[in-house]
């Protein structure tokens, strides 16, 4: 086995993605809002690109059971149920929902690498249980930060820095771009809730009124569950 | 000021490009080469993306004066007159010459820079040089590095942390892509030459016996030249 890390994410052939499995991250928000989603009950998250795919999409569905969830520019979407806060996706409002899901960054990962054979959802809050699957599965890793704007999100490499960071001690060898993510996890592993107030992204989030989202993602290991992402939908297998 | 790194190098459309200077790095083998070649008397250095763009450009001029050279798979292409080895351009060989020079990753990054106002020339052996350039342009300076084939190079990431951190020693803000690049170099910097070598592209440069070549590039500081990329052309301004 082989990790790697690819610092931006981008179309993923269905040629050179066998025999990998991917990690689609972002931290803030919206990997960490679907792995409390799942976890909480949800059937199922469909990540859709725009706001208009989302409204299409729910029409076609059984309204009560279907909740739209989302932001732009970090907000809630006019005539949406729900924000991208994963504080929001209690089992009171989730248990038994599917939901329709458009973010920024990160629903775009997923479209990129549509159509590949293993795809998991992490974030800090699933650490463990992410790695323990990528080493079941007997496939080389590939983390997959989601970016901030297409750019660099400090966060999302540091987040697959740490999943790394276990491979590496078991045994799997890591490429350059994976040591690379290993030693900025290494550098801000004693204070993972700092890292993501002075990032960027968290200091946008701030400033918008969700630091307490910021405290929620940072938790390391609180979540056992591994959303899987196939054929356009993303449950817990 | 502020400055950034772009983890992998992309089209920059003019608009986006204003006010900042771009500093391409392909510490092995492109960007070290141009600056040897600027440095020992070479006229100017013509990047183009594709051998065929090479024969066609190389038709079009006085051959004497004019000389071709690059590699396909790290080797010098069939009928060129050098390879992408920085140790073959002596100033016995390129003084006085035009090259036209066309590389597996390092050529591409000046394509996609075509038309930006700012366009530097950077590697170990003039990162001061190239430090103080972008201070005296009052520009947002932005690492680019040249990428192995298109992913990450942690040689050329490193090289642009060197510059980021004398940049933010002169109390210039960095992005948070830009402080990633410091901790690496910072993680490095004892042993340069070594990161070298162990890297993906440098071992790849060891097995073809290009080891020379690696210490070549990994020498710090050894030039005050700075190649400015303008027009399609790149010189020493």
């Amino acid at each position: 086995m082989r990790a790697d890390m690819q610092f931006l994410h981008r179309n993923m052939p269905a040629k050179k993605a066998r025999g990998k499995v991917f990690v689609v991250i972002d931290v803030l928000r919206a990997t960490t809002t679907i792995i409390e989603a799942l976890s909480n009950g949800c059937t199922e998250v469909i990540p859709v690109a725009t706001v208009d795919e989302a409204f299409d999409q729910v029409k076609k569905s059984i309204q009560e059971e279907t909740l739209l969830g989302g932001e732009r520019g970090g907000l809630k979407v006019d005539g949406f149920d729900l924000g991208n806060s994963p504080r929001e996706y209690t089992r009171y409002v989730v248990s038994g929902k599917r939901i329709i899901l458009t973010t920024t960054n990160g629903t775009k990962a997923f479209q990129k690498l549509a159509g590949c054979e293993f795809v998991l959802v992490g974030g800090f809050t699933n650490v463990h249980a992410v790695v323990q699957r990528c080493i079941a599965l007997k496939a080389d890793p590939v983390m997959v930060p989601a970016g901030l704007r297409g750019g660099f999100s400090l966060e999302d490499v540091v987040c697959g820095g740490m999943m790394l960071d276990i491979l590496e001690k078991s045994g799997v060898a890591l490429m350059d771009a994976a040591k690379a993510a290993c030693i900025l996890y290494k550098s801000f592993h004693r204070d993972l809730p700092e890292m993501a107030r002075d990032s960027e992204h968290g200091r946008e989030l701030i400033q918008l009124g969700y630091e307490e989202d910021l405290d929620f993602c940072l938790q390391t290991n609180v979540s056992s569950s591994v959303p899987v992402f196939r054929k356009g939908s993303i449950t817990l297998d």
